[in-house]
């Protein structure tokens, strides 16, 4: 049905001037809305409001990604505010094009709620989808769709700038280059085992609700001539198990580097004390297994050339070596915790 | 998460070497599967398998829009084959791309669905979109998103090539402007009413399954001069009180030049046989709301300065007047049917 977001007609029913529900407010008097709330950018020639959005590429080219966050499986009501809501929705986006070594440029956002969702929960969303675009400078949101649905769905679309540089793939790691991160790592895994065992708030629980991705250290990378990047959603072995296969190539991490923080290991304390198990690993352990296995968190891993003279915020967690197969290991063994997810299984 | 599409890792599981279901295929073994539905097109620079697709935009600028086609709101799986849900999936977002006077050249399919969905209804749904993409030279699905989800949730996001001309908005009509459409009216929703009826095939019941917009109207439309445009989902008179609003003005449709065909009036007639109601409008007119107020044909509405010479495609169905308030008459008259749809009310 395309975007119809600032259509003029707001519906009024018996809530009258003041409706608390979406069904109360109607589809386009929730556009209106969220049009209030997400002003347009430099690059939207077609904003809000018509048949579909126009922006600026004067590149040449654009960069484009997708991502469902859906109630249930990426967020709960219950944990997350809609404005966490909203900025981890825009996250994962804007995340995945900075992994390309892009510039995020726009979001398009589709919202399919229940009728009885409060507009005030959607405005919220509205806000933090704003609040996260306003992390990189130019970024907006351009369009969108709206539906019913029994539960909240989010489905964004990120487009963004090369500026010039080539796209940063998986394939491109070499044999001998360093294997980098800029961001934090199993930050947001802690934060949902704080979560779990009843803790509301700390910079772990936010690092969960709220992840804040280095966007600018993706096109940094491009320019330092990173020869692979990704950004990490589903955990570090998962993730850069994808460059490992991608480039044919074997990743050996340092757990020295890896750490884990003391944060980390006394969130995993905190959680351990909240547990009745008999039988339990090390508070170092479980908080390595956040920092290799942990989702979420949308830093940026990369590859970049052996000498490579990196900024500080880009930390060497390891090397590329020649694969017998590609692979990830941790001091050249196989991990054995679970890496990532599967969404099907 | 990204893009996971084109991950080489297969998942095995009790299922063995053929699995049936997507809990059993897992999610790299479903995206592998949807991959090779999907070929990559000639603007496609990054495609299918990183954190994020490039797309060629020579124009310097980028048609983007977003679109849900959730299970039980827009569309049934008991009524419409896997390949249907594809072809109605991609047309939704490569009409709102027409709409704009553009070429369509991409799409980013998101796609959740529960674990127990056959590996078969994705491969066909791919098919489907595959073959919807196939209507437009060049237009193909660069990337996407998988997830879980208890019903089959799909975000279709559609991108595309202005090559120079400026958007056709909404809001250019203006008094004098000759109405005209291209592309059929009314059949997808006559084809709902037979489906509901037990209908199950015939061109009606294939309109509501599998529309087929006429595209290429679109840039055609464009390089007319039309000085407005919209694609039809939500039914004519709704959307034309899009352009109505927007561009403020008054259309004035002439019911003459509606119809509705014989086939239509045909279609309503065995609709109300299988009816038991005493009362019941007569099949004429129960025809002509399918054209005034039934939407999901994703046929073009347009409007052109007077004297254009339209091509035959070009339907002329009303003229555009003075607004004394923005709003759609039928020969001058306000038309009482039920206009269109809201999703929340």
């Amino acid at each position: 049905m395309g975007q119809m977001y600032g259509h003029r007609v707001r519906r009024r029913t018996i809530a009258g001037d003041n409706p608390q529900t979406l069904a109360e407010t109607g589809e386009f008097g929730l556009i209106a809305e969220l049009t209030g709330w997400l002003p347009a950018g430099p690059r939207t020639l077609v904003g809000i409001g018509d048949d579909a959005a126009v922006l600026a590429t004067p590149d040449g080219r654009v960069v484009a990604t997708t991502d469902f966050m859906l109630e249930g499986r990426h967020f709960r009501r219950d944990t997350s505010t809609a404005r966490d809501v909203g900025h981890k929705a825009a996250a994962r986006s804007l995340a995945d094009v900075a992994a390309m070594g892009a510039v995020p440029t726009a979001l398009l956002v589709a919202l399919a709620a229940p009728g009885d969702l409060l507009v005030s929960w959607a405005r919220e969303l509205a806000a933090g989808l704003a609040a996260e675009c306003a992390r990189v400078p130019g970024a907006s949101v351009i369009g969108g769709d709206t539906a019913r649905a029994d539960s909240v769905l989010l489905a964004v679309t990120g487009l963004g700038d090369l500026a010039g540089r080539p796209p940063v793939l998986r394939s491109g790691a070499g044999p001998g280059d360093v294997v980098a991160m800029a961001g934090p790592l199993g930050h947001a895994a802690a934060g949902l085992a704080l979560l779990s065992a009843g803790v509301r708030d700390g910079s772990l629980v936010t690092a969960q609700r709220r992840p804040a991705p280095p966007y600018d250290a993706g096109p940094q990378a491009a320019d330092l001539g990173a020869t692979a990047m990704i950004d990490i959603s589903d955990g570090l072995l998962a993730d850069l198990g994808h460059i490992a296969d991608a480039s044919g190539v074997l990743i050996d991490l340092s757990r020295t580097a890896l750490g884990p923080s003391a944060e980390l290991t006394a969130a995993a304390s905190s959680v351990l004390l909240a547990r009745t198990d008999s039988c339990s690993p090390a508070p170092e352990l479980i908080a390595l297994n956040w920092v290799l296995a942990g989702g979420e968190d949308h830093s940026l891993a990369a590859t970049f050339p052996p000498g490579t003279a990196l900024p500080p915020r880009w930390r060497i967690i390891g090397t590329v070596r020649q694969a017998p197969g590609p692979g990830v290991v941790v001091d050249s063994q196989p991990w054995a915790l679970a890496p990532g997810w599967d969404h099907f299984a």
